[in-house]
């Protein structure tokens, strides 16, 4: 298969949806519906939703029906980076090449076009007129795993623990903790709602959330290697700042060798959690290689 | 009935709940959960968790079940004070007498504990092991609801309206938009869920919700009073704040006769959606009443 193909299919898709799915930027106040869509189109790759789609796929479902989950996954994802780059927290100006939601609408929309941005991922799970073929159990499951990963014991939880060693020595099992929470546990929770969406069974749901995690680890530290080694204009943000940050690394840490061996070792982790899986489950495993060779 | 004890017999089974039920404040990582904890813990009235608990009783629901629930919305309350709360808010020091979230941690740990809460909430919601009598249907239902009152053409919308009029003059339509959403559609929310988990047919949940915002609007009049005429001790905030701010209120628009009497009517409004209920309704009557007579 062509991963590069199936990328740009499913992120169109996802793209068509969240257009078709959230507030228009007219509606009232326009303010605040303009800066959550100016984030929300600001040209992600889209990763999270299509591991969505991918995983109900992977264990027989339909990837329409997990959209919704998707386009709520990437809500998520989101508001996470729009609260990141607020002057209280990373403090960044630039962000994929624009400027970042807070220089653009300023401190106190951006917070609120972050909130707003998680509340609706939960509304877009719940709403009664969409997943009308998907058992109510399963959509109720998948808002619980999202919310677990997603918040004081994942997501914000390795923000939280970022923040906080910021310019201090920092040992690898808390660089790891700050990864696999601040990455690895969205990443992970979209692989296994897809799944559960999808109709997998418990052991499917928990094999396609450890593929998840380990990607989304091996995703991270490809990420500081990026920042690192790539060029300012793909990655479209300061090449380096993580170090005049003093952020800790994995290349800091460990160096970059080690550091593409370890993203290296994690892929083939995540794929190997995909052994029982048929074909269906080909774009997953494609997509954990493409990540290890990207560029930007 | 004694409508001073029902409210504080019902205050301690939900702090009981919420301690019970949000993640311990020495659970990784600490800071964090320490945050979410300082600020839930704060003293306050409980009123939206009351009135989920009241509205499941009024349509024949036990309230014990819709105590996850109630706890979400207090949750999600809490949480829209630690942002308001913020420098780039409203730039808060003190918050019912004691200093603000982000004086006591810092701005990030603010930011991200709001962030943490409000994502609690809906994993509360959403909990496999709590619930377990009341149909998945009325659950997917209640946070549906509820990330509808809370999100961008909700709460947030409310006070992205509030942040965007400070200073200015402010027409009467524009301030009723910012109350109604601001509080009034999240007590109409709690309102609302509690008659969704309670087993209530749809037009006792909507009359449900038209009590709750009519009384939000009441209830933030009120709270506009009593920052004119009230004692500071008694509110544990400075009085003439709002106006100190250049924040519209109704007793600066109206003044206090008209203020006093729209508060009234709105609370008469409130109470008569609930006529065609039974005495199970009593404590949202009388729960109303109370409102409008409170001094702090």
């Amino acid at each position: 298969m062509d991963v590069k193909k199936y990328l740009e299919r499913r992120r169109f898709q996802v793209d068509r949806a969240l257009d078709r799915w959230i507030v228009g930027r007219d509606e009232f106040p326009p303010g605040l519906h303009k800066a959550m869509r100016y984030s929300v189109f600001a040209g992600g790759k889209r990763l999270r939703p299509i591991l969505v789609l991918a995983a109900a796929e992977a264990v027989g479902g339909k990837a329409a029906e997990a959209l919704p989950v998707a386009c709520a996954l990437e809500l998520i994802h989101t508001y996470s980076l729009i609260h990141d780059d607020l002057p209280a927290m990373d403090d960044d100006d630039l962000r994929r090449g624009r400027p970042t939601s807070h220089k653009v609408f300023g401190e106190a929309a951006a917070i609120l076009a972050g909130d707003a941005l998680l509340t609706e991922a939960f509304q877009l799970m719940a709403r009664p007129d969409l997943m009308k073929n998907v058992p109510v159990r399963r959509r109720l499951e998948a808002i619980h795993l999202v919310a677990m990963s997603a918040g004081s014991q994942g997501m914000v939880g390795g923000q939280v623990m970022d923040m906080a060693c910021e310019g201090a020595e920092i040992k690898p099992d808390i660089l790891e903790y700050i990864h696999t929470h601040k990455t690895g546990a969205l990443i992970g929770a979209a692989a296994a709602a897809g799944g559960i969406i999808g109709g997998g069974s418990p052991r499917e749901v928990r094999a396609l959330e450890e593929y998840g995690r380990k990607m989304g680890l091996g995703f991270q530290i490809v990420d500081d290697l990026l920042d690192v080694e790539g060029e300012e204009n793909k990655m479209g943000k300061t090449v380096g700042k993580d170090r005049a940050k003093g952020k800790a690394t994995y290349p800091a840490l460990f160096g970059i060798e080690d550091s593409h061996r370890k993203a290296e070792g994690l892929i083939r982790e995540a794929t190997a959690r995909l052994d029982s899986f048929d074909r269906r489950a080909n774009p997953l495993r494609e997509i954990a290689r493409y990540i290890l060779q990207r560029k930007n």
